[in-house]
């Protein structure tokens, strides 16, 4: 087995053009010998957002600190630690800091 | 998508004899529409325990609350929150509450 503390993991930044703030450590990945689907925790800053995207794979989220939003096709909803949240694959999605601190978030997502 | 927090879903104990003071929420499921993979969420009492057993698919785990300690082969380590374990498959394991509260932990499993 593998343990170890997610803060051993180094972040990085995400580079993407519509992007902001966002940082991703990739925890639990095929190189690890994960075959099936791969960990990875999210950190949005303070007025941050993630891609407004889609593609073939679905997320599997679990909140775990900060206030923030998540559209979904033409949903948003608020997001709380503790709230899960599945977006399907194909569906476009993106998540927004609408806190004071750091989102942050585990997403999963599947080797296809 | 999906939005709800964990708590929405019931849990059900774990009857399995060689567990103790064990509860599991199947957060996301092949019925919600994940084809690849689940996520539940587990909490173990104080002084309970996760059967120690071993099974052909892997496991991905994230803790969030309390504290305890992980088998994994010969293995022992404590966990605590933020850390993550990943069980490759077939290798004998257990998770035991050593804390003064409950031990909470997102365990995700593949549909194989």
């Amino acid at each position: 087995m593998k343990v170890f503390h997610y803060l051993d993991v180094e972040g990085e930044v995400v580079e993407e053009k519509e992007a902001k703030g966002v940082t991703v450590r990739w925890l639990i990945t095929r190189e690890m010998g994960a075959k099936n689907f791969a960990m990875r925790l999210f950190e949005v800053e303070v007025d941050g957002y993630t891609p407004l995207h889609s593609h073939p794979w679905e997320h599997e989220v679990f909140v775990l600190e900060g206030e923030g939003e998540v559209r979904g096709g033409d949903e948003v909803k608020r997001i709380m630690p503790g709230d899960v949240v599945f977006i399907p694959p194909n569906e476009m999605h993106q998540f927004k800091n609408r806190g004071k601190g750091k989102l942050k978030f585990i997403c999963l997502v599947p080797y296809l």
